[in-house]
C-alpha cells in the first residue's frame, strides 16, 4: 500500500476543478506530496512560475498571501520528471478523448471527469459526436475504461488504468435504482420515471443565456427530456432499454445540489422494511452512501459533502415506490467521486479525505 | 348582464388575500363599487374605521398616503346592508365550513378559496378531518358546490351559488392531464406520475420551520408523497383511481410559481401534432390557458400572470409523453382563478381583469 | 392635449426594452396606436414581417398565440411614413450618440434611456469615452438635452425635444437627497455617503462572469467605488463637488430592485417631523414618489412598480440622518421613468399607465 | 501546553450551535476527548441516553447511522464528574447572565457566545434590559470578562476565565476600523459610516415574520439604524463616541455572510500602500484575517470559512477611504471565533481546527 503517490490535475479552471483542488490539497494520503496542477499558462504567468490558484478561484485565497499553489504549463514530460502516478482530467470531453491515449501510453493512471469514456455503446456515445469515434485507439481505450462508480465497480476500479468518472445526474439516478433493480423488485414494463433537478453549477462556468442570474433565479425549467446525454449512462449501468426509463432534468435556482425523484412500480407489494433492507444490504461497505430509510433526504443535507443520500416512500398498497436521491453535483457528482476513485485505485480507505 | 355587482372579501391577511385585493380593486367591472373587505378588527382599529389594507400588506401602500381601503369588522348584516352579491372566502378550511351554510341561507353567492368544499367523496375529504363531516347541512352544501375550474366546469359555475376554488397543485395537474385523458389517449394501467414543484408562498404566511428562509433557500425537498391533500381533487376531476396516479410535491426555493412535470404512457404511438391538436381543441375558448406546443413553459413565464402554461414533449417512438404545466400558485392557483370564476358567474368576459 | 401620439421604440432586446414594451402596449393614451418596435432584423424574419416580440422575450407570449407584435427593420423613413412623434431609444450609449442628432434633425422627439446625453460637463462624460465628444453636433445636442427626472425638471421636460432618461442608481440617490439639499439642511463639508445595492438586471442581459448565477447568488460584492459612471449625474443634479459625495454600488443576489442608504450630517439638529415636511413639500404633486416618513421602505415594496419609495431615520440628537430610497431599476430606474417623461412631454397625467 | 482539555457545549440547537459542534468534533486538539453536549432533554430522550445531534440538525447525519453524538441533560455536576475544563455557552443572553456566575464559581472557564458579557458600560448594556443589571455578582463578572476578539485582546484572552465572544456585525466593523483608528489616520469629527449587510441566519432559527422566506427572499431591508445592540461593542472597542459612528444593518436574501462597507475621512491624504501597510502591520500574526489590499473581498469568499476578509479603496485625492470587510456570521462572527478563543486560552495555534 503506497503512501507516496504523486497526483496531477489537468484543467482546474472549472467548478469541479476548484473542488478537486480543495479535496486533494487536504487529502491525508497526499501530505508532503501536493498535487501538481497543470494547464494553459500565458507567457506573463510563465515568468512568474505559473498562475496562482487563487487568481483563478479567488475564494481559495489563503491567509496573509501564503499557500499560493501555482498552475504550471502542461506537458507530459513535466509529469514524467516529477514522478506523477495518477492524473485527474478536469478537461472538456474532446480534450480528454485526445489526451487519454497518450497518457496511458506513457503509463499514467487516469481519472477522467469528462463524459469521454463513460459509454460502452456507440449508439449511446453518438450524442457526443466525438471526432475519433470508431478509431482503433478510441475503441481500445474504451474497452479499457472502467465506469467510476465505486458502489458498483469497486473491484474493477482498483485495478484500472482509466477510470471514467460518472455524470452527476447519472450518479444520483443509478445509486437510487441499482439495489432494487438488482434485486428484481421493479416492474420494468411500466417504465421508470426519473425526475431530476440540478443547481446551476451543473451547467458549467461559461457565462451563457441559461446561466445568467436573470434566467435561473426565481425560476424552474425542464430541459433535455428524452435527450439528455447522461441517459446513456443510466441505460448501460442499469441494463435497461431506452423505452423503460424516462429521464427529465430540470434547472434549479440554487448554486449546487441534485435531487432526483425516481418512480417505480414493484413486482408485487413491498414493505418499507424489505426495501430498506435491500438498500442496506447493497450499500453495506459503501461509506459514501447515507441511507435515510423511509425518511427523505433534502438537497441541503448533501450539499458540500461527498455523500449520496437516499430515502424512499411506498404507496399504501406497497405496489409503488418513490425514491429520493440527493448529492452535491460537484462532489459525489464529480470531484468527490474522483477522489473516492483515487482512494479505491490505491487501496486506501474509500472515504479518506472525503468527510 | 349586471354591471353593478357588489363583492366582499372575508380574510385578506394571507398571500392570496393580498392578490385578490389587488385584482378586485382594479377589476374593470367593479369600478365605482370597490369590494368590501371584512375580517377580525381589534377595538383600536374599529375606532379608526377599520384596518388600512396597507398596514397588513405594506407593499399595497399608495402614493402619498392615498387609497387607504379599510378592513371592516365582519358581520353578515353589514354585507346585507351594503347589498353584497358575491362573497370571496379567503379563510381557513374550518372557517369556511362554518360560514358557507350561513352565507348561502342569506342568499350570498360564494367563491371559497379554501379546500372546504372541493371534494365530493367522503373518503377524499377525510384528510381534512372536518368537524361537521356527515352533517345534513354539510352534505347538502357539498351537493351544491361546483368545482371552480372554468376550463372544465364553465357552465355549472355560471349558475352556481357556491364555487369551490381548486387547489394550486390540483389546477396545474388537472389542466395538464384532462385533455389527453378525455381523449382516451393515456394508458392508465401503467400509472401517471405527477412531479410537482411549488414556491414557498404555497406553504402560507405563518412563520414555521419549513417557511424559514434557512430551510427553504438553497434547498429542494419532497414532501407529502402519496398523501398530499390535493390528491383527492386529482382523482375526482380526472376520474382516476388512487392506484393510477402518483403525486409528489416538492418545495422550491422561490417565492411563487408551480411547475408540474407529468409523465404518461399513451395507448399507441402519438405524434406531436396530434397531441398539440388535442390540447388546442380542448382549450379552445379558454383564455387563461396558454399552449406552448412542443416547447416547454418555465415558471418565470407564468409568475405574476393569471395564466396556466402548458407544453409537452414526446419520446421518439411516440409511446410516452411528458407534459410540463406552469402557473402562479397565488393567481391561476388561487386568486386569479377566483376572479375568473367571478367573471363566469356574472357572464363577463372570462379574462376580464386578469391580463 | 393630443390623444393620438404615435410612439416608436428602437432596441427592445434588453430588460428595460421588455418593460418598456409592456408599459407602452397597455398605456391608456396609446390605445389604438400601438408603438412601433424597430431594430436589427435578419432576412429570415424580414420575410415573416419582423421578429415577434415573444421570440425575444418569451414571457411576453399571449394567450393562444395571439397578439404577436413584431419588431420591424429600423429606418427613419419608416418612422416618417408611419407618423411617429416620439421615439424611445433603448440602445447602447454609442448607438444613441449616433442616432439622436439625426432623429432630431428629422423632427422626432426623443426619450433616450442610455447614458449618452445625461451629463453636461465634459469631465463627467469622460468615463463614457464617446467618439464624437467635442464635435459641434454633439455639443449642440448636449445643450438641448433635458435630464429626464420629472420630479426635478418637469417644466423643461414638457417642452423638450431630447430627454435624457436618468441612470437607475442616480435616480435613487438624487430623489433621496434633493429635498434636504435644496432646503439647505445638509452639512456638505463632512461629505455625503451613498451606499447603493442593486439587483442583477442592472448589469444587463449579456452573459458575463459577473451576471453568472454562480457569481451573484448567495453573494454580495462592492464595485466601482469612487468610479461608477452614475457619479457624474449625482454631482450635476445635486450641484455637489466630487469631494462631497462618496458613492459605492453593490451587486445584490436578486433579479431587480435598488436600495440606496444615504448618510448625511445636518446643519444643526433636525426633527423627524421637519424632515418629513421637507420631503412632503418637495414631492407635492409628484405622484411617482411614495413617502414613508420615519418608516423605512424595502426593495420588495417597490419592485414591479414605477414608484420611488423614500423613508428616513434620525439620530437621537437630530444631527445625523439616514435616508433609505428604493425603486425598481427597470421601472422608475429606466422604463417607467421613460413613460413618465412621455406623459409629461404630452401634457398627460404624470402617472398614467404607471399604476 | 495541555493536550487533554475536556470541553462542553450548552445549547446546541441554534445555527451557531451546529457550527460549533462541527468545528469541535473535528478539532485536532480534542481528538479522543469529544466535547460534551448538554441542554434540555425530554424524558423520552433521557431514556435513550440523550438527543442524537442529527435529530436536531439533520444535516449532521453520519454515514450508515454511525456517529450519533447525544445531547445530555445539563447539570454542573455532570460537567464536574466528567472533568470539563472549558464550557461554551450558545444560549440566549438571559440564560448566560444566569449561568456564568455559577460556572465561574465552580471553576469552569467559559466562552460565552451571547451578548451577556460583552459590554463594559451600563449605558451600552441598557438595550439588553438584563434583570440582574447592577447586582454585585453581575458587576463582578463583568469586570472579569474579556472581549473575545483575539486580534485585539490576544493576551487577556489567554488568561481569561470568562471570554465574551463578540457580535457578528461588531467583529466585521471592528476589524475593518481598528488598524487605521489605532494609527490615528481617521478624521473622527466628520463621523464614520458603517453600512453592514447580513444573511438571514444572523436573525436566528426561530420562525418569525422577518425570517419567513417570503419576507427575506428577493428583498433587502434596513433595520435598527442608530439603535442596533451591536453598536455598544463598536463604541467600546473602538473608543468612539456615539456621535462619531453611524451603524446601519441590512437583511440580505442569503443564508449566511456579512459584508460591511465602512466609510472614513482621513487626517490628510493617504496612499494605498500606506493603508495596506497599516493593515498588514496590525494583523501580522493574526492568521484568521485575510488582507486583500486594494482589491475587495466578497461575501462568497469568506462564507463557510473562519476568516475575516478585509480590502479597501481610496478616493483619488487620498482623503477618503472605503473599507470592505466580509466574514461568515456563524463562523468568524460566532463559532469560529469561539474556537479561536479556545485555541488562544489553551496556548494552541490560533488557527488550529479552523482551516
Amino acid at each position: 500500500m503506497s503512501q507516496a503517490v504523486q497526483t496531477a490535475v489537468i484543467g482546474v479552471t472549472g467548478y469541479s476543478g476548484a473542488e478537486l483542488a480543495r479535496l486533494l490539497v487536504r487529502h491525508p494520503r497526499l501530505k508532503g506530496k501536493p498535487p501538481i496542477f497543470a494547464g494553459r499558462v500565458d507567457e506573463q504567468h510563465q515568468k512568474q512560475g505559473g498562475i496562482p490558484l487563487r487568481e483563478i478561484h479567488p475564494q481559495l485565497i489563503d491567509s496573509h498571501g501564503a499557500g499560493d499553489i501555482r498552475v504550471q504549463p502542461f506537458s507530459w514530460e513535466l509529469f514524467e520528471d516529477l514522478g506523477v502516478d495518477t492524473v485527474f482530467l478536469a478537461t472538456p470531453h474532446e480534450a480528454s478523448r485526445e489526451m487519454v491515449p497518450e497518457a496511458r501510453k506513457r503509463g499514467f493512471r487516469v481519472i477522467d471527469l469528462s463524459g469521454a469514456w463513460r459509454l460502452e455503446e456507440a449508439a449511446n456515445r453518438a450524442v457526443y459526436k466525438f471526432e475519433d469515434e470508431g478509431s482503433a485507439d478510441a475503441l481500445f481505450m474504451q474497452s479499457q475504461a472502467v465506469y467510476g462508480l465505486p458502489e458498483l465497480h469497486r473491484k474493477e476500479i482498483a485495478g484500472a488504468g482509466l477510470v471514467a468518472n460518472p455524470g452527476c445526474y447519472a450518479t444520483s439516478v443509478i445509486l437510487a435504482l441499482k439495489p432494487i433493480l438488482a434485486a428484481g423488485l421493479v416492474n420494468i414494463d411500466c417504465g421508470i420515471i426519473c425526475d431530476s433537478k440540478s443547481g446551476v453549477s451543473g451547467a458549467g462556468k461559461a457565462p451563457t443565456a441559461r446561466t445568467h442570474f436573470m434566467y435561473a433565479a426565481d425560476n424552474l425549467s425542464a430541459y433535455g427530456i428524452f435527450s439528455h446525454r447522461h441517459t446513456g449512462e443510466l441505460l448501460e449501468q442499469l441494463s435497461l432499454d431506452a423505452s423503460s426509463i424516462t429521464f427529465a432534468p430540470h434547472l434549479l435556482p440554487i448554486p449546487r445540489g441534485i435531487l432526483s425523484t425516481v418512480y417505480v412500480r414493484f413486482n408485487g407489494a413491498q414493505t418499507s422494511s424489505a426495501i430498506e433492507a435491500c438498500y442496506r444490504d447493497f450499500y453495506h461497505g459503501s461509506p459514501m452512501v447515507r441511507l435515510y430509510g423511509a425518511n427523505l433526504p433534502q438537497i441541503q443535507y448533501s450539499v458540500r459533502t461527498c455523500y449520496a443520500d437516499i430515502g424512499f416512500q411506498l404507496s399504501k398498497d406497497g405496489q409503488r415506490g418513490v425514491i429520493v436521491s440527493c448529492l452535491d453535483n460537484l462532489l459525489k457528482g464529480a470531484s468527490g467521486q474522483a477522489v473516492q476513485n483515487l482512494n479505491v485505485m490505491h487501496g486506501w480507505g474509500e472515504a479518506e479525505g472525503l468527510e
